[in-house]
């Protein structure tokens, strides 16, 4: 089969690779479409010093799986593989699994591949009426849903999201869906325009937001997300770059502000928000065959490029 | 009247300064005694810039005062004095005031002399079996019980203290004595019995905290700060220093820490909590009169030193 694979200096298209092969509570899964995240772009300059096949957006359909009725099942997957025996496996909080694998970052190759294995459990059944260009969009919105999951409700909030990316747009939707007052902030012209046409307002920042959320990728946003935010409100870091902050944190502990670092969310209300609510269509900048996978993590480094879609079927 | 002065390069003692004149809402305080916080410390190497008579933790008399029934009162007084009239004075926040001075710190001489003006509505009347040499520790007892004010219950909670200076054995006492298991770690051995003598237990940091609180002073305590606590786990920052920090924030956002800046503190359970809960005294490492101030100032600047007090009546 063929694959996406970074050797630790470049990602190349291989093209003779063995099919994987699922153990027993693994299933099989041939990917339909894959997403190119940001941290897929700093994976390829070293993140984590993985090897192998990045990509952990996707969508897919079930080859193999343990549980019969899977089989054939269009689904996509969450992207931690826990033990499934620790304490916080059982307790629903496999994304915290000390021993964890992580899809595509960390000790598990990931979704840029014509087939793939993930253990079953991780799989959630897509409803048909899902297209796959909606669906692929599931791991980046429950990203933004644990925001909410994290800080409970946001109903009247001043919200700031730094950040007109992709995960910018999504947080700021889903932010607003959930009553916040939302502004989303860039330096793009044409990504604050998608996010206008998405209902969210821009502008320029004001000082004194209830909650700031730094969906920007950049090392210096923290300390951007520090003054604007007011006394005793939140700042969520969604950044996770190989850089180190240079910040004084004196201001933070005056204003005592509180920040939340903020990863991978839950899948169940980011697929009900795709089956009617946040809109990523207007997100995809361009769809490439795998063949051209190379070229589409290069349209995805593009400065002011919003979501490629690697679609390894195609 | 004499008080300690700092002048931007050092602190002295003044011997000829004016009486301070009291304004309409202010009371005029004579100090009985005054505390030497790591603040104040920082104060005297340039922090924030202030000028005037450093000083914030102090237990004193009124001399006058707008309601002449507190006239010979024993009072001590929180630091933050509000504009009284924004949303947050109004909303019971006066120590998140956007045009606050803070006594001995921003824009207000401090307690480190021998009569100071405050505003009265900053005072605390204290219960006549409070003594002085417990009642001055009110405002830093308030700092720990922030803590609490920010994050709720602590029972069961499995906390670690970073330092095992004033403040850390005064938040490690008012963390044990809601519930929370507490370890304190630092490097100071003499510092480290008195926590042992406190009831608290010391010994190296084991990781996986629910509960760090880095009570240090020192920039660098952050980073152990964040390898320490589990995931989804909360950091509380005390430390304000004029240093930046350096660190990679990344592992923060992938184990969703919460970090909380927590600076002032309530001062009513701290009242409740010195006349018959947190123990105080064994902190107290000396105690000078205001003509050796400065003296004072090098002991509390010493390594392993705890509190120092100064007794501007003695």
């Amino acid at each position: 089969m063929r694959a996406l694979r970074f050797d630790g200096t470049r990602l190349h298209l291989a093209s003779d690779l063995p099919d994987p092969v699922a153990g027993p509570d693994e299933a099989l899964v041939r990917v339909h479409l894959a997403g190119i995240c940001r941290t897929d772009l700093e994976i390829c300059r070293g993140y984590l010093g993985f090897r192998g096949t990045p990509g952990h957006e996707w969508v897919g359909e079930v080859v193999t799986a343990p549980d019969a009725a899977l089989r054939g099942a269009r689904v996509v997957g969450e992207i931690n593989f826990g033990c499934g025996t620790c304490d916080r496996c059982r307790g629903g909080l496999a994304r915290h699994c000390p021993t964890r694998r992580v899809q595509g970052i960390v000790g598990a190759d990931g979704a840029f591949a014509e087939l793939m294995v993930v253990p079953a459990a991780v799989l959630h059944r897509l409803p048909e009426e899902l297209p796959d260009r909606l669906a692929v969009f599931t791991e980046p919105v429950a990203a933004a849903f644990e925001i909410l999951e994290q800080l409970g409700g946001v109903g009247g909030v001043r919200a700031l999201v730094l950040g007109d990316g992709k995960l910018g747009l999504l947080v700021g939707q889903v932010l607003a869906a959930a009553g916040a007052r939302v502004r989303v902030t860039g330096h793009h012209a044409e990504k604050l325009a998608v996010a206008e046409r998405l209902g969210l307002e821009t502008g320029p920042p004001d000082p004194g937001a209830d909650l700031v959320v730094d969906a920007s990728g950049s090392p210096g946003a923290l300390r951007d997300a520090l003054a604007l935010v007011r006394p005793r409100g939140t700042v969520v870091l969604k950044t996770t770059v190989a850089e180190e902050h240079r910040l004084d944190l004196a201001t933070a502990v005056v204003n005592e502000v509180t920040l939340v670092g903020s990863r991978c969310g839950p899948f169940m209300p980011a697929l009900a928000s795709l089956a009617g609510g946040v809109q990523v269509a207007p997100l995809i900048d361009a769809v490439y065959p795998l063949a051209d996978g190379v070229e589409a993590f290069a349209h995805a480094a593009r400065r002011g490029a919003l979501k490629v879609l690697v679609a390894p079927a195609g």
